[in-house]
């Protein structure tokens, strides 16, 4: 039986002026951070002050790279060459790794972000690069990415350790894939339901369907949204649940994970 | 009797579908080069290209921040704050360093561009912070500075290998400083003229004064610029007058350098 | 007697996925807005947005164009030259231009923002530059500048029709200037002072300087800031202390303004 | 029979220190010009300047906005949505005819850039929010579109008039469109070929397909790229041929459109 989860969520998106989120509270209640690199949000102020409240919580860092578009928060998608995917990556994580190692830490994981997230987990192409810029910088730093994708399959297949990521707001299909937020049923906004989801898939390795059928899933890691209103309560909840069942919440090391 | 010198160049200074200079023919002529990060010049695939070229000739590879400021090419003052400087240079060099990792290189220097060089040059709390983030990288790192400038004494108080930087096409005043730009005879545009100030400083650490007095310099570091059309013409000549005077071209090592 | 004052706040100033202030809320308290142009704030979309609430609340509308520095917010010194100052001012009126007559509106001023105001007000190239833009796009416009600074002075002998603007947390000096903010008594934090202040400009056309003289001052509009915690209550006690007084809150028109 | 032929050119897309084709020399050849607004390429002062140079040259000033994609220039599909493709070409037509009025010229007409013009070509939402800014700037501007294509029917449903683009580089397909460039015969490279090719289009109203069929084709304006090697060379053999055939090149204006 599993007994092991891990909780992360995007912070440092911040820019400049403008805040995001209250990065310290989440950070509370979370295993891993995903840490922006300036792309999508993050400038290289933030990104040191986030690094430092990460180390501060003993907490897992991860190099959090999106597409080039400030103003659309990465959030669209964008028409790059793999060859730039893969280029946009490895800046990315090299300018945060700079951050973290300047202050005693390890990455420890990178994550991509928005609409590259999405993209690359069924774009072959777009997985190849930011799983090769994964191992150009660093062939011992883990990968996050959408449980059961083939982005997963992958990454795996180049040498890489990947974490399968689940989400407990979101219903999922017969062939473990989310449902598209435009059909009926694919936000799941009953707190009851979405923790028993989560417990479903990490004590059973198992997520019942939006068609109401068993699917198989592994869930490594639980993507805890940092910009709702009621983010930090929902963490709470889930993490109360997870505690009564004996789940551990700590960040993947090495020898831990299923290859 | 000083025998080494470096020759170095800024490139990597185009940026998406905008060319600048010849770094290829360029690189043929110096030993060390300082590759733009992306903030006044370079994007992730022109960095990624550069450090390929650079690894290919064998030369000694810098990191080459500037100020964020695209559009007026990092040669605009800017307002940073201290820590601001700090976080943009660490940032840039961390980017940089990701590129040339992950070809098998090892970064050799930084040296700071444009307005964010001149202003460092005097501006005791900007050399300190750009000295912490060097140090923060990697210790091991040299800087290159501005021959006889405060930032010089700063960074090596701090702990720095610097290589103190001189120019053949500039004139100096009797307190080893430049001639502004804007003074009468800043400029040395005759070749012969230039290429004999070279050997002056090299050989007998020392410059003849705008004023005609002799003033000490150390010189470590020549900077051959790219962007001018007889860019590689003047390198050229350099080199020929150097070799004549069997000073050989390269880059520094740790051992060789006086503290 | 002076009985009419126009209160101007500045905003659009969020920037894609992050907010700044509520806008909604202090275009009840105020007579005239400063929209951002895209440079240190605001995009295409929040300038769409922002116009129709302020035309929805008839206010009159400014462009609020500032140095191309998103992550500083416009507020760091930069070096940029005369032609570039009137280049950047002129494209950001535009661009807000276009919005407004596209919703049937009409621009009606001009206020740099940030560290373009603060150095366009004693920096006569900067201002000439300034006042140029806004001729080339309108002569018809007011520009808005800080009351008895250099810029009001250059912009009317250039034929624009400036408001002097005041301030009513910020202290003046025996010359009529601004007391520096790292001067002590700088900033007025006392709300009955600041209400007192500008009764007394608006009222008397003067001010009691930080030293304790009446000092003669023409105030046309009050700035009200709209990204501190209490903005929206500081201006709801100046309105119904002006309101007392029988002091109109309206924004100039061609024909009111002394010349 | 068709007397008139319109040639226009994408100028002005330098950006800060990098330039990029030459402009003075290819504006001798064309009747009309498209002016990059700082988006895709084109800052502030090039906008200017290349404004100047075209009222210098009496050519038809068009704007030409993109995607805000600067290291892409503008060549990458973006996944904006249609609010925000209104958004972005408002603001950069506004920002452009602000330097053309300071000029004391007129603005002419808009073409869009890259992937944002392939993309409006057959994504009837994307045409709709184009035609309606450019309509809520100025409903009397023009709007260049692809020859043939869905966006010409919505602009001219919409009321605007519209100038139907073609290549003379580039076949054409039995429905009238491009080859799509991976296919064979997509790019004309013998000049007699192409120059054939627009005659027939000019005079016949009619191209032989790469198939060889006749198809029906409408020429008012036709696109010279400006930042190939033989631009000028390949312009200027255009014109020859034209003028041989007593085909007038000049841009279109309102009463010389077929509606």
């Amino acid at each position: 039986m599993r007994i092991k989860l891990d909780l992360n969520c995007d912070v440092g998106e911040a820019f400049g002026r403008w805040t995001l989120g209250d990065d310290a509270l989440l950070m509370k209640h979370v295993s891993s951070v995903n840490i922006a690199c300036g792309y999508h949000a993050g400038d290289p102020s933030i990104m040191r002050q986030t690094v430092n409240l990460a180390l501060q919580e003993n907490l897992a860092i991860g190099a959090h790279p999106g597409f080039p578009d400030l103003v659309g928060f990465g959030r669209r998608t964008m028409g790059l060459s793999t060859q730039q995917v893969y280029d946009i990556v490895l800046y990315q994580i090299g300018a945060l790794q700079a951050f973290v190692h300047a202050q005693g830490g390890a990455l420890h994981h990178v994550k991509t972000h928005g609409a590259l997230y999405n993209m690359a987990a069924y774009h072959i192409e777009y997985a190849q690069a930011i799983a090769q810029a994964v191992l150009d910088c660093n062939p011992q730093l883990f990968l996050y990415a959408l449980a059961g994708s083939d982005q997963v399959k992958v990454a795996r297949h180049m040498g890489l350790s990947v974490c399968e990521e689940v989400f407990a707001d979101r219903s999922y299909q017969d062939d473990g894939q989310l449902t598209p937020r435009n059909q009926p049923g694919a936000v799941i906004t009953d707190v009851e339901s979405a923790v028993k989801q989560v417990l479903s898939m990490v004590t059973q390795e198992s997520v019942r369907s939006v068609n109401g059928n068993e699917v198989a899933i592994q869930a490594d890691t639980l993507c805890i949204h940092g910009d709702t209103p009621n983010a930090v309560a929902f963490a709470d909840q889930i993490v109360q649940a997870l505690e009564a069942e004996q789940v551990s919440i700590t960040a993947p090391r090495l020898s831990e994970l299923s290859f």
